[in-house]
């Protein structure tokens, strides 16, 4: 049986990599990776469906394990990808979609070099900038430093596999559908299946 | 501006590369790329849109001025794809796809590298013997020939970017439209006109 892909979509804040995974999700067979997280569960989140919450004392174990593909600790939390339920889905022939920042995708390049990487970019800085302000929550400071951030992020398009241009979110979605058969075309081991069954059928 | 993609579509016969050229062209922008040859045209047949039906002396001619990027003699008759339209194209920014058999494509590759290479199989040789068969124009004994000639055609595989079993064929033009589009969001130099304009704008 064929090997699941690992696809990870990745990119700067307010590019909209969050809805085009759960687009893909519900469109397709493709499986969301669910993170592992420190911080304490919102009403509305659910252990297993948003997060998998688990103490700190579970987490730092899991990373002396080597059980995560990427982990990093924002304002206190630890946040991190683990990395056994990935591998048995993708093991399983299934797979698996990863919703990442730059800093992370780049962690999961060297834990997992077999993943395919797509970079998520909004269609241009005054459409991000309208974005990040409908969101209301930050000054025109903040908003400045953000883009000029988003910057420098963008940089590290040339690492990535794939670009996608957010600007009509079902165009997006259809691009990374269309990515991920055709990797799923990419010759490859499964393909000499086929002709292994040719030769017997002659 | 992007330069358009070549794309190659390329199997054994009866696999029906034809169809699904035929179906890309109708479907996308893509365009067909028109062969060379001197044999005479069919009633059927037109100049410019069948083939270009030139002279012996024009077809050496153009084989001298390294004016295809490959060719081939077949009973006496000489085929060949003419790079110049086919740059043309490209250099405008169009996608073209050639439609060839797997020899002639191992030679494009040579001649043009930066094509994308797809090999169409059938989804079994049962089903390919059924095809064959079906066209009534072939003995049992050439039939069978054909099928082991298929099989050694198959070892090529590894030299080809991805590969496409049609079985059903809108399913195989979906693939090959999949593919189509990822190529055109793989990172490529082209993006950074993108970001160029992203640092303008801030």
């Amino acid at each position: 049986m064929d090997k699941g892909h690992l696809f990870v979509v990745s990119g700067p804040s307010g590019a909209g990599k969050g809805t085009i995974c759960q687009k893909i999700v519900e469109q397709t067979d493709v499986e969301l990776s669910i993170s592992m997280t420190t911080r304490d569960p919102r009403s509305f989140e659910e252990h297993g469906a948003n997060y998998y919450f688990v103490s700190k004392e579970e987490f730092l174990e899991t990373i002396e394990n080597n059980g995560l593909l990427e982990y990093a600790e924002v304002y206190g939390n630890f946040y991190g990808t683990p990395k056994k339920l990935v591998m048995e889905k993708l093991n399983a022939g299934r797979d698996v979609i990863l919703e990442i920042d730059i800093q992370g995708a780049m962690k999961v390049k060297q834990s997992y070099p077999g993943g395919v990487f797509i970079f998520i970019l909004p269609p241009s800085m005054t459409e991000l900038r309208k974005r990040i302000t409908g969101r209301g929550s930050e000054s025109e400071d903040a908003i400045n430093m953000r883009l000029g951030e988003t910057l420098k992020e963008v940089s590290y398009i040339d690492k990535y596999d794939y670009c996608v241009v957010n600007g009509e979110l079902d165009e997006a979605v259809n691009r990374v559908q269309a990515i991920i058969i055709a990797e799923h075309s990419k010759v490859s081991e499964s393909i000499y299946h086929l002709i292994k069954k040719y030769e017997e059928e002659i």
